[in-house]
């Protein structure tokens, strides 16, 4: 893909914002898609592919939004960044843009490098391809509140082996809380992970803006022994 | 090695091709190498190490090929590069052009990387070394055809998990191919990862040319449990 | 964290050192920066985090040393690049070159990035906050000599399984040791893997001058079995 961007926009400039997006995570990657884009000066160009469904008929979208433009595929990848400030969507089929040769399991060097390589050259983005109307959405589920009781879970455990969950700041509001996840209760909801001593597990808000399962020092990941995180049950109860 | 190419050749822009080769995996770098230059622009210098010989009598060489130049130790690793397209190869002799304290553990950093900076600078290439004939070999097997049945055998898994086999397109022709691996008959030749069912294994041509056995959303490295997969049998069958 | 640079210092080049310290070790990240920062050119800003203790009282600091500015946090990393060409310390308070926000949990991205980014634009250590005597001393135990036995232990293992070790070259002197771990005689220390046969373990000095545990093509670190390699004692005679 590098070689692609090189090959067209010789100047562009290339970033690695992740290539730790755990394998066909899609919800791992529009998360850390979504957390980082406005640290990144506007005009950027995100090349953004967590893929499972190259090959098939899942559109290829290029988006502007932001004042930044976004290219991935339509899985959901795109669905948090498709926010209040989107501009337009094409869908690239404008084989001028694409690589001659398009091989059906690797779209990110056939299709989203070209095309964001020829943005970057100063093609409009219209001219990528048709007008696109809707995206996927993204499939996070919502915690479960009933009372004073919330049943949350894991999306993805980050590469420090904190488990990242969908309860985000708007969802825990201003109660107090107590987690628990495989039946072990690790306290209220702390601030950094220092609030702890050396070793112990904790839950805090992440710099997402989510509740995290963290162990100071160490892996909460490891700790618990969870070979799949993604979808490990978290509960919290409040006061 | 970054620090040494910025040293020597400030402007130089610097991309990371990949640093997820198994680790001394010579044929993975390879055929990783092979599949990736011709990406590149023309004039790309590649700084190539995989390296386990590092430090002993083993040759480090540089040659233009194809327009590119590639820098790496005679161990194979530049052998699927040095193709119809090789112009000449020397060897990296010249201590005006090595650091001036030269590791017996880290050729990338005290040879490979300051030879790459000073050709960016626009030494040539001849000024490097001496010129030297032949190259190493890489040692792939071929598979082994007999009758309706092939014998092939992977080469390394990716970091998906998929398992890339020495069974590339020119061997399986246009044959039906069915295929087979610990025992367990995953049918045949897929275009792509959604031609089957979420969760099922499959073999297809990866964007490489190469028979690949994956698993659609999951790691058929994980699904098949191998601990060393470079390798391991897979078997074909022809209808 | 580079968007954050891009955003505040658009022509600024960013090179990735290593995303591979092992979590939360200071001691691997304070070696390899103490071993790889003479390779950069004079003036490379160097930002630093491995950075358990974020949101607590450590203080963030900026060094200039050597020619060179590094950025961390105020845990022992630095220690090592605040040698014989230390020329002054600061602490990174100035308001005005942090990101408005701080969280609690990623001064990499609010505080490091930006400082780094605006030094690059030419601001003066001395704005990015007030001058600090001393840093925190970075805890690496000796080895224990007695008679003609030494008692080293492994720090960390590095990408490759190899063991690196607390005996540095200036430890070992001219004599001549004999190195075993796990109650595993490995023999003499030896110049480079080609040393000794495919598949054995030997014992080197590494390209940072340290005394290393290594397979020639294999891992130390799975061949031992060891879970956590930090702190595993090794053990060396004289003759």
């Amino acid at each position: 893909m590098k070689g692609v961007i090189a090959s067209i926009a010789p100047e562009a400039e290339v970033l690695d914002l992740s290539h730790e997006v755990s394998r066909q995570n899609v919800v791992e990657g529009a998360l850390l898609l979504a957390d980082s884009a406005r640290f990144f000066p506007s005009g950027s160009i995100f090349v953004c592919v967590v893929d499972p469904g190259v090959g098939s008929k899942r559109r290829c979208l290029a988006m502007e939004s932001g004042g930044r433009i976004f290219l991935g595929p339509d899985n959901g990848l795109l669905h948090p960044v498709a926010g209040a400030g989107l501009v337009r969507v094409v869908e690239l089929t404008n084989a001028a843009y694409r690589l001659p040769d398009v091989s059906p399991t690797f779209h990110g060097r056939d299709i989203f490098a070209p095309a964001a390589a020829h943005l970057w050259n100063g093609v409009p983005l219209s001219d990528l391809g048709p007008a696109a109307v809707s995206t996927a959405p993204l499939e996070i589920p919502a915690p479960r509140v009933s009372g004073r009781r919330m049943d949350a879970l894991v999306l993805f455990a980050d590469r420090f082996g904190n488990l990242v969950t969908n309860a985000s700041l708007g969802i825990l509001g201003a109660a107090q809380w107590t987690v628990e996840i495989k039946g072990k209760r690790i306290g209220r909801v702390r601030r950094t992970y220092s609030d702890v001593p050396e070793g112990r597990m904790l839950a805090l808000i992440g710099s997402s803006g989510r509740l995290e399962i963290s162990v100071r020092g160490g892996s909460a990941l490891e700790r618990l022994h969870l070979r799949r995180p993604c979808g490990f049950p978290v509960r919290l109860f409040s006061r």
